[in-house]
């Protein structure tokens, strides 16, 4: 038992780190490449939206099956509310989350140092913002508004696709892909958290600004999260004379 | 049994909402975000028609189960034509699709309005047209045509990939996918509707013009909608003689 | 059984009409569509790439359990050569897919016609080429090159994941998406074909210098698919000590 | 018994012919492609991480189910030290995979010499490198950092997505779409290896600079392939007890 949960973290602390590694990896190394004609070659906005998706569909096949496939505090603290995680178990799994994404945030920044010119400071390290810090000068109430709803969009595609009901084996790709279409609506206001882990993780390395904002990035999916978990059963209560054939 | 029906409402708002929020936000949040040195670092067109597919794929696995997944009139009256779901929920589940399409639209204009300088009618606001109003000046015909094929389309690949006889569990996967592929083809020609309610609810921010032209992002998809849902059981009889062994 | 014939071949039909009116559509409307500051806000050849292989992947769900799903004269060649479609199936199969993808091809041409300054000989409106009509220049010898290799390799992908061996349900992604991996290498070589009916669908409306090199898009494919279609037997005999536990 | 192997190696051979003709090819052809108006057609960075991940996830649902689907010589290494292969396994495996790889260097290079001015040195053929030889200018130390890390998260998803417990099917989505990932952080970087095959494979034709560097992406991606298989089976003990219901 004590095994077992212990396999419960790693799988966290694993899932956590790829998608910090590879999500804000692809931002801070790829998002914009430019060739000696001054076209961009990097991946943009929409390849960081896909390596943030499918950090969380590939990890959700490989260790959800151990851990349930969080990677995320808000995830965690939704699905404790909507009773598919034991409350015991929240406060160890945001603990790993918040370490392995901060362990990742420190390999990125050892590898971007690696480059000649690197300043973490000065190129945001892929750390969310609002106000000045938006990519595009988006409010704080702005800022907090879409982290509120599309953390709650994030737990209702969580919990429907893991819902008993749902089709059996495809929620890492809703779940997933749900996670890359809130990257191509969000990044440009907020670079998007979603995931207060996500934004811990780099949040270290990115200087004193991104630092004063970086509550938000804790409060407004958390926030959106709990929406969703407290309604999410009130919604769709799961009795039998609701399920429809198909 | 009303209880039920509650649930079916709710699942086809938040499915629509999110179609919505997540479709049109990405087009007017993210489609076109240039950084300094005048390159587009936005998501363009390719993002937009994968926001549109992947916002229907990751709803139909969530909520899919609940209500059938229409998230769309045009689909609901198709599916109606079908035979796939009871005429006396045609009404609510249209009226819930525009209530909650419009919600949408709402909230992505309290949020595009934290931003200095955004004008909801200049910018289009993610909102359907034809002629002058079509994004590279595609005549009226041109925007019918194309709107009646493509929802045809996408009701032809609804009834099939939910037929008895296709694959279990995948349908949320071709039916998000084939919204993708209507995109690439047709955000240049009409900004892509299919979808009644996803033209209504952005239409009430984009000025007067885009008004005087929704009719035809309302009729368009109902014909397109109307013709495969009468055909498909014609051209392809459920008999047992017609199962192929693969 | 006549019946169900008939349901095969307009299986066929809609399966051809979409890969045309979605894979070259893309091509013809979404390529290269120019903001006001010049930017490319078109999906490119990545874009197109997708249109293909998810036009392939949502009418294989869609249709694919009426009639197998072919969508390509090749394809049914190197089906039949592996036993996979009866050889009387062969002839009406083809001509079916000829026939609606030069429907497609008609549909595009009206639509696009729409549009002011239109000259399909002109854009080249999506059609196959080699030597000076071969998008980056590649000559002939190279473009039969890649057209053989890559439509083997396409066959390869279909024959195996169909096999009773594989998984089952995923065909259609493993083939939808193989098609997208074969144009990301080869639509800057030939436009990509490896399917002479796609190649014919549209040529009748892209001028006589089109026409001239359509034979290479008609003979190639074919090769390619005889090749694997002869070979895939050989090289994996379907007994069951080949089967391995995973 | 023979037979049996022989159709193993078969498959091996298939599946990294695609994926370094897929993926390098992708890179080679299709990368840049510049139009009249100095607009990049081209897929870019996004388009060659999804075409080497395609190519993995759409050969290993055509003939994984034959040889496992590795197509790569760090992960026999890995598998065979997870207990997934035999040993005996490895030499044969690894032998046909380099073989492999090097054919499809061979026809790309044959098919990229169709274009008149091609220099395959000058233009790097997809091969990889750090330092000066790197695509963004990174240091040896990040160039093997990120290899080792990368590897090692290729070999976890693997590893993860195969094991007895995981959603049965979906491991070749899991496993493409785990290498897309990786190539949307690191192509900048490295050019991604993670598969001394596929370096290998280009890197005969790239010309002595790219053969003097080709040691740490052989290196780098055994010893993390290593780290992986030898840890997840401490990581995730498969005792029923770990087992979660979801």
């Amino acid at each position: 038992m004590h095994k077992s949960f212990a396999s419960r973290l790693g799988a966290e602390a694993l899932g956590t780190f790829v998608l910090v590694f590879g999500g804000c990896g692809s931002a801070i190394f790829a998002a914009k490449v430019l060739d000696e004609g001054r076209l961009n070659m990097g991946i943009g906005f929409l390849g960081v939206a896909l390596a943030f998706g499918l950090a969380v569909l590939v990890m959700a096949y490989a260790v959800g099956h151990i851990s349930g496939g969080h990677f995320n505090p808000a995830v965690t603290i939704g699905a404790a509310l909507a009773g598919r995680v034991e409350w015991k178990a929240v406060g160890p799994y945001i603990l790993t989350q918040v370490i392995a994404a901060s362990l990742a945030g420190w390999a990125l920044f050892g590898i971007a140092s690696g480059r000649e010119g690197f300043d973490a400071v000065k190129s945001g390290f892929a750390s969310n913002g609002y106000g000045d810090r938006s990519p595009e000068g988006y409010s704080l109430v702005a800022a907090l508004l879409i982290e509120v709803i599309l953390t709650a969009v994030f737990l209702y595609i969580i919990l429907g696709s893991t819902d008993s009901r749902a089709p059996k084996g495809f929620a890492p790709i809703a779940i997933g892909l749900g996670l890359t279409l809130i990257h191509l609506v969000s990044i440009p206001v907020t670079n998007t958290s979603v995931n207060p882990a996500r934004s811990l993780g780099v949040v270290w390395f990115a200087g004193p600004e991104a630092m004063g904002q970086v509550w938000l990035f804790i409060v407004a999916p958390i926030i959106g999260a709990a929406i969703a978990g407290v309604t999410y059963g009130i919604l769709f209560p799961n009795t039998e004379d609701v399920v429809l054939e198909r």
